[in-house]
């Protein structure tokens, strides 16, 4: 199981909210019926590479259809040691 | 009021697991009386820019104490025109 | 045109260098015939968003096949307004 | 000697372009006398983490005085065992 954490900057509107593009993020993942996790700065989702890199692709490109430029931050932390969900490693760092 | 999104990747250890490490960095916010959330790969902490970067060197230093190499992801999200806080952030985006 | 910039982590090997996983990386990118280049700290590629995703697929496979953990950090600047290449791009910011 | 990738993301500024925020950036680093590269997607800088952290309080002060949001990644490697500079680096992905 991988974690992808995604943040999506559009460049260039006119405007310092990118909550519109955050919550067109939120549909696609659910639309996908994939499991998340919405955090200050990022949106957390799981899954394996294949589904995870696939969404991204359709966030960035949804993202272009609305603004001239986007800065798509990603981060993966896959292992295969063992398998971890979203709500065991936030329970793990609050031990 | 600015939001610090940080992740700490140790380099080298012989295991993989960071959840000490992330264990050790919430110890250091919470004795600074830093408001924070944990996010399955990051912390995110609110404050001023300033008391953002000096506890982003204490993480850095206190990391560094136990591993010969690590790499620090940062991200601050900051804005003048609006006060916004970390349960505000989540709640907007959920909207 | 898209960039993107991929920086790779394994977790838990023991070893402080993470060379031969950025040579890895860069045999990978080079058997796939695409324009890259090497900073400091990450690899930087040129292609649409599907080719750039693909190879990011296949470096993350390609590490987890000697590490039980890594952490690929990504971030893709993409815009339809201008066409811009890599080098463009510094260019750009020298002047 | 640690290195500190940073990018600087503009948010609401109603262009596409963010080169006047890069080239503002290499002035106070030139200014500061710190050795760095550019990377088309970041500048990289090499120093003690005191120092990377008081350039990038500086280079996110100076942002925030052009726009009403910013959003800078920064990335920090640091490591104990080894003296290495950013030539170094790039020589040894090469080789």
């Amino acid at each position: 199981m991988a974690f992808l954490e995604v943040s999506i900057l559009p460049v260039g509107t006119g405007s310092s909210s990118i909550s519109s593009y955050i919550k067109g993020a939120i549909n696609e993942i659910e639309e996908e019926g994939l499991k998340y996790t919405i955090t200050p700065t990022s949106i957390v989702i799981e899954g394996d590479i294949d589904t995870l890199l696939e969404i991204s692709k359709k966030l960035h490109k949804k993202s272009l259809e609305r603004t001239n430029r986007v800065v798509i931050n990603i981060q993966i932390d896959d292992r295969t040691d063992k398998t971890v969900t979203i709500d065991r490693l936030v329970e793990t760092a609050r031990m």
